[in-house]
C-alpha cells in the first residue's frame, strides 16, 4: 500500500465503526440454560471468593460493551467546582464538566485568551477578583411540569455566591452569575416545576450591601437572603433585569426545595441556628457547633412566590448594589415568608411527589418531621399568632405537622419512589432508612402508613442520598445512591486523602430487601446533592448542528472560517489568523508574527464524525482549546516572547495525529 | 440524649468503622453449588439481556463492597493536566491526582496563597507566565532493579515541556520543573531501572536557547534534546545541579524506553520526520502529515548513559540558558549517540522484560521490527558506516534486527506479559494483537516463536496499551487495558465532546482466548500511557505520620499549631493567624482584620484518624484548602476588599459539619 493510501485510509479511521461481533444469545431464564451459566460464572467466583450476592450484584450492574446505561446521575462535584455525570446502574463516570474550576481537556476556561474564559469570568467578585475554583452542592435538572425534562441543569457555588447554568444539549457551561448580595448559598440551585424560575436560597448571613459589620452587630445587620432568578429558556440564559431577592433574617438557611401541584407556589427552606450563635470559642464562649445546637427548634421557611412577584411588580422593593430586595418587613407584612417550628437544626426540606407534605429532618432528633401542606395554607389564612423577632409570622407547629416517625439517628434527607415509600439517610447510623407515606401513598404500599419498614447499612456516613427521578412527582423506584461521605476501608489507600463512596442499593424489591450492589469511589470532588434522569429522558447532541458553530452563542459563529478562506493577515499590531482543522492538519501550518502583535485566532473544526473532536494546545500562551465536531472558537491574547512555538492538537484523532501540527513562529520586534 | 452528648456522638462519628456484614461464604466451584447461583442470577440476566460472556466478565471484574482492587492503574489524565488512578479489575476511578492543573478539592494549587502555588510555579515559563494546564502524556513509576517499586511517580507534561515528581505516600505532587531548553517533549517521563535518571525525551524541534529562527533556518538551528534528570531518593526530588541534557537533531523524537538488565545503560527512543518536513500546506506543500511520511526509514535513538555522563564529568558540555547540553557534535564523535533505521513513522521502543530486544511499530508499516540488543552492541562495537546529515553514525538495519512480525494495520505500542507473548496496539485495526517472542521467552509459550496468535477486536482506535507491570522486567501477564481513543457509541452521548474508552482485557489465558471483560468510559482527560502496579506493592500513608506534617517538605511542619496556641496577633500591617481545625470547629473562629492588612495564616489538622480531612474555603479569597488528618499548611495573602466573610470546612466531617465555620471580618483601614 502507498504510503499516500495509506493516509487517505488513516484520515478516516477514526470514523470507521467497528462491526458489532456476531449477535450473542442472551442467556434464557430456565433452569438448563442457567445451570450452563453456573459451571463457568461458579468456577471465577469461587476462585475470586464471591458470594452469591456479589455475583447477583455483579450481574444487576454491568453493562456491556455497545449498550448504555439506563439511568443517568448528575452529581455535584463539591470543592472540585465541576458537575459530574455518572451511567447507572454501571456507576461509570462519563464526563466532569467543568463548571467553576477550569478544565482543559475540555478548553473550558484555561487562562484568559477564550470565548469560555469570559464566561467563567461571568462570576468574578464585584471588584475583578477572579474565581478559579468553586464549591458546588445541588445540581438542579430542568422540570417541565414537575419532571425533568432533560434540557437544562442549574448548579450553585456555595463558597461565593455562584449559580450556573448548563446546556444539556452540549453539556457545557454557558452561564455563570455572581449573586450581588452575598458571598454564600446554599439552598442553590432549586428549581420550580416549570423552572420558570431558578431558587438560590442562602447560608452564612452578612451585611447585604458587602459592606463590614462587627460580630456584635450581628443581629441588627447581618441578613440571610433568597435570590430568584428569572430563567427565560429561549436565551438559556438567566434573566439578571427581571430577577430580584427577598431579605431573611441571620439565621443559616440551608436547603430549599420547590412545591409542586398542590403546594406550586410555595418555595420550602430548612434552616437552622435561630440561635444566632457567632462563635468564639477562643474566648471561652461555645463554639459555633454547638452554640448553633442548643435551641429545640429552628424555622422551616415557607415562601409564596406569588406574593413576591406581585411585590415586586408593586415596587415594594429597595435596591441593593443595583439589585431589587424585598425588604425582610415587606416579607413579614406581605405574607411573603412564614416560619414553621421545625426541630433541631434540619439539613432540608423535600416535598412529597404529590405536594402534599414536606419532610424535614434534623439531624439532632431521630425522627422526620412530614408537614401537611393543606394544613400549612390553612395555618396561614388563619394568621399566625406568633413572630419572630424579625416579625415574621410563625405558625403553630402542631397544627402544621401531620405526623413524625422515628427512622434513626442523623436524619439528613428524604427522597420518594413508585412504591410509596421515603427513604431518609441517617449520618449517624450510617444507613439508609426506608418508610411508608400515608395520604395519597398510602394505596402503593402493603404497610400501614408513616412506619419504618427497614435500614440498609451503607459504608460510611451518608450525607445525602437520591433515588431515580426521586424528587420530581414521579419518581421511578429503581435505584438509590447513598452519597457516602467517608470511604475509610472501602478502597485501596490513595494517600490520606480518600475518595467519597457512592453506593448503589436496588430499591425495586418492597419491603425489607434493599441491597447495595455497587460501591463506587468518587475520587475527584464530594459531592453533595445529586439528581438522576432516564437516560432516553436526554437528548444531546452527537456533533455540533452546523459546521462553524458557536457554542457559547448556540448558533452559527459569523466569524467561521470555511476551506479556502484560512490565512495570516495584519494591521499594524493586529494579526488575524484564520484555520480550519480536519484530519489531520491544520491549515495554514505557518503563523509568522512579532513581539507585541496582538492576535485574534478564528479556528473551525470543520469535522462532521461523531467524536472528531481536535485540540488545540499553543506552547508559551496557556492555551488549550477542545474544538468539537463542527466547533469554532475565537481566542485572543498578546504575544510577549520570541521564540518558535509548535502548535498541535491534544486530541488524539488519526493515526497520523502526531503530526497534526503547526508552527507558531515569533520574531523579535 | 442531650445536646451535648449528639454533639460528642457526632465528633467521633465519622471514625465509627461500620462492622463487617457477617461473613457471607463463597460461593463453591462445584456444580451443585453452581446451579444454586444460577437461578437468581439466569432470571437477573435474562430480564437484562445479558449473554453467558456478559456475565463472566461481570463476575471477572466486581469487586465487592469492602475487598480491595488487586491492581493500581496510574494513567496520564492526556490534556486534562493531571494523573489518573483506578483500580483493577473494577476499573474504578479512585484518584484525579492534580498535576499541572489546578484542582480545588485536593487543595492543589488554587490562586497565589498557598504553598502548593509555588509548587505549581516551579514549572512557570522563564519570563514568569503562569501555566494553569499541561497535557501529561507518559508517568513513570520508580523502578528498583527494573521493577515497579511503589514509591514514586513522575509525568511529563508535553505542551510546555515539564516534568512532575509524585510522592506515592500522599499521592501529592512535589516539584514540578521547567525544562529550560525546550517547550516540548514526548518521551517522558521514562525511568532507568534503579531510577537513578528521569529520561525527558523531546518531540518538537526549536532553538535550544529559546530565540527565534524562521522556518527556512530549520536545518541550521532547529533542535531536538533529550534531558537527564537526575532524582534524589533522599530528598524525593530532582536534582537540577546534577542533570543534563543531549542535542539531538531536529528530527521529531518521540517514545522512549531505558534499557534493562542486558541492555542497562541504554535508552531507546523511536522518532519520525527525518524528512524534516516543515510543512506550509497554505503555500501548496505537502501538509505536515504527508510530508513527515515520505520516508522508508526514520531513525531509532540509541542513547548511552555511561558516555553521556563521562562526557558531562569531562566537561564536553556548552551551558545554554545555564544548563550543561552535550552538543550533536558530541553525541556523534563520543558514540552517545547511534541510529538504528526504523520503518515508516514510528510511535516508540519497547524493550523487552529480559532487555534483549526491542520492539519498534511504525504506524505505516504492518510489521513490527524487533531489534536484538546484543547485536546493537556489536554493530556499535564494529563502528557505523554511514552517518546522518548531523554526523550521526547508522547502524546497518539488517544487521541489527532480529524479526518483523506482521501483525496487522497502525502497530503503535507493545507490552508484555510472563507467558512469552507481547501484545501490540492496532490503531487502524481497532484491535490488539498477541504474538510470541523468541529468544529467552521462547519455552514460556507453546507456538512457534515471532508469530502472530490472535487478535481481539476494541472498541475503537486504540493507542497505547497496558498490561500488568508489562513493561519491567517481570511482567504479571493477568490483564491489559487497550486505551482506545474514541468511543463513539459504546456510552450515553453526554455532548459531542465523549468520553476516551478503557477496554479491559483478560489475557491470563494462553492462545487465541483473550476477551474484553470491561468497558471504563476516561470522561476527565486524554489519557496516553498508563502503568499498572500489583496493589500490594504501594505502602501509602492512611494518615500523615505527624500532627503538624507538611506535605511539601514530608516532615513536621514547625510552624505546626498545637492545642492551645491558637489566635490573632498583629505587628503593623501583618497579621498571623495561628488556627487548629478538630471535628467540628476551627479555633479561633473569629478573625478581625483590616482591609490592607497582609495575613500569614497557619492551620493545622489536629485530627489523627483515617479520612478526617477539613477543607478550608474562605470567599473572597479564591482560596481553598485540604487539611488531611495531621497536615499543616499555611498561607499567605492581601486583604484589599472590606466585608464580612464566613470561612468554613469543605469537606463533610462530621454530622455537625454545616456548623464548622468561623468569621474573617475586614474592616476598612
Amino acid at each position: 500500500m502507498s504510503v499516500m493510501a495509506l493516509i487517505l485510509l488513516m484520515a478516516v479511521a477514526g470514523c470507521s465503526k467497528e462491526e458489532e461481533s456476531p449477535t450473542a444469545t442472551a442467556v434464557p431464564a430456565s433452569s438448563d440454560g442457567g445451570s450452563q451459566v453456573a459451571s463457568g460464572v461458579s468456577a471465577i467466583a469461587a476462585e475470586r471468593g464471591l458470594t452469591e450476592a456479589d455475583i447477583e450484584a455483579a450481574v444487576k450492574t454491568f453493562v456491556p460493551s455497545g449498550t448504555h446505561d439506563e439511568y443517568i446521575l448528575f452529581a455535584s462535584g463539591g470543592h472540585s467546582g465541576q458537575m459530574l455525570v455518572i451511567g447507572m446502574p454501571s456507576m461509570r463516570l462519563l464526563k466532569v464538566v467543568g463548571v467553576y474550576t477550569p478544565e482543559p481537556w475540555q478548553g473550558w476556561a484555561v487562562g484568559d485568551a477564550s470565548e469560555t474564559s469570559h464566561i467563567l469570568d461571568g462570576g468574578d467578585l464585584q471588584d475583578g477578583t477572579e474565581l478559579t475554583w468553586g464549591d458546588t452542592h445541588h445540581p438542579a435538572l430542568s422540570e417541565t411540569a414537575g419532571d425533568y425534562d432533560g434540557e437544562w441543569a442549574f448548579i450553585n457555588e456555595k463558597a461565593n455566591g455562584r449559580v450556573a447554568v448548563i446546556d444539556l444539549r452540549d453539556f457545557e457551561t454557558k452561564q455563570i452569575i455572581k449573586n450581588p448580595l452575598s458571598m454564600s448559598n446554599h439552598g442553590a440551585t432549586m428549581v420550580t416545576p416549570d423552572t420558570k424560575w431558578v431558587i438560590e436560597g442562602g447560608q452564612f448571613p452578612a451585611p447585604l450591601d458587602g459592606s463590614y459589620a462587627s460580630i456584635d452587630e450581628y443581629e441588627e445587620k447581618w441578613r440571610g437572603v433568597l435570590t430568584m432568578w428569572k430563567f427565560d429558556r429561549s436565551t438559556g440564559r438567566i434573566n439578571y433585569d427581571e430577577s430580584f431577592a427577598v431579605e431573611t433574617p441571620p439565621y443559616w438557611q440551608d436547603l430549599c426545595d420547590a412545591g409542586k401541584l398542590v403546594s406550586a407556589g410555595m418555595i420550602f427552606c430548612g434552616s437552622f441556628n435561630s440561635e444566632m450563635a457567632t462563635g468564639g470559642i477562643e474566648d471561652g464562649n461555645p463554639p459555633l457547633e454547638a452554640g448553633i445546637s442548643q435551641a429545640d427548634m429552628d424555622y422551616l421557611h415557607i415562601f409564596d412566590i406569588d406574593k413576591m412577584t406581585a411585590a415586586v411588580a408593586a415596587g415594594k422593593t429597595d435596591m441593593i448594589n443595583g439589585f431589587p430586595v424585598i425588604s425582610l418587613e415587606t416579607a413579614a407584612a406581605e405574607g411573603i415568608l412564614h416560619f414553621a417550628p421545625e426541630p433541631k437544626s434540619p439539613h432540608g426540606a423535600d416535598v412529597t411527589p404529590d405536594g402534599e407534605f414536606v419532610v424535614v429532618s434534623g439531624k439532632l432528633d431521630p425522627h422526620v418531621t412530614v408537614y401537611s401542606v393543606p394544613k400549612i395554607k390553612e395555618a396561614i389564612a388563619a394568621g399566625a399568632t406568633e413572630r419572630d423577632p424579625f416579625g415574621v409570622g410563625i405558625l403553630d407547629f402542631d397544627t402544621v405537622v401531620e405526623v413524625q416517625v422515628e427512622v434513626g439517628l442523623g436524619p439528613l434527607h428524604t427522597q420518594f419512589d413508585d412504591q410509596g415509600y421515603a427513604y431518609t439517610s441517617l449520618f449517624l447510623d450510617s444507613a439508609v432508612a426506608r418508610w411508608t407515606l400515608g395520604g395519597s401513598f398510602s394505596d402503593l404500599h402493603s404497610e400501614p402508613d408513616w412506619e419504618l419498614i427497614h435500614k440498609t447499612p451503607v459504608h460510611y456516613n451518608i450525607g445525602h442520598l437520591v433515588t431515580t427521578e426521586g424528587d420530581t412527582v414521579s419518581p421511578d423506584g429503581k435505584y438509590l445512591v447513598a452519597m457516602n461521605k467517608w470511604s475509610i476501608d472501602r478502597f485501596n489507600v490513595v494517600g490520606p486523602l480518600l475518595p467519597q463512596n457512592f453506593q448503589l442499593l436496588d430499591i425495586s424489591e418492597s419491603g425489607t430487601t434493599m441491597p447495595v450492589i455497587y460501591d463506587s469511589p468518587i475520587g475527584i470532588g464530594e459531592p453533595h446533592y445529586a439528581q438522576i434522569i432516564k437516560a432516553d429522558k436526554l437528548n444531546p447532541w452527537e456533533v455540533y448542528p452546523e459546521v462553524g458553530w458557536n457554542p457559547e452563542t448556540q448558533s452559527l459563529d459569523p466569524r467561521a472560517v470555511a476551506p479556502g478562506e484560512e490565512g495570516v493577515t495584519r494591521d499594524g499590531n493586529n494579526v488575524t489568523v484564520k484555520s480550519t482543522l480536519i484530519r489531520s492538519h491544520f491549515t495554514p501550518e505557518r503563523v509568522n508574527v512579532k513581539v507585541g502583535d496582538r492576535v485574534t485566532w478564528h479556528m473551525t473544526n470543520l469535522e462532521t464524525a461523531f467524536d472528531a473532536t481536535h485540540g488545540f494546545a499553543l506552547p508559551g500562551q496557556n492555551i488549550n482549546l477542545s474544538l468539537e465536531p463542527g466547533e469554532h472558537q475565537t481566542i485572543e491574547f498578546e504575544v510577549t516572547d520570541e521564540g518558535v512555538f509548535t502548535f498541535y492538537c491534544t486530541e488524539f484523532c488519526s493515526a497520523l495525529h502526531l503530526e497534526m501540527a503547526g508552527f507558531f513562529m515569533v520574531a523579535p520586534n
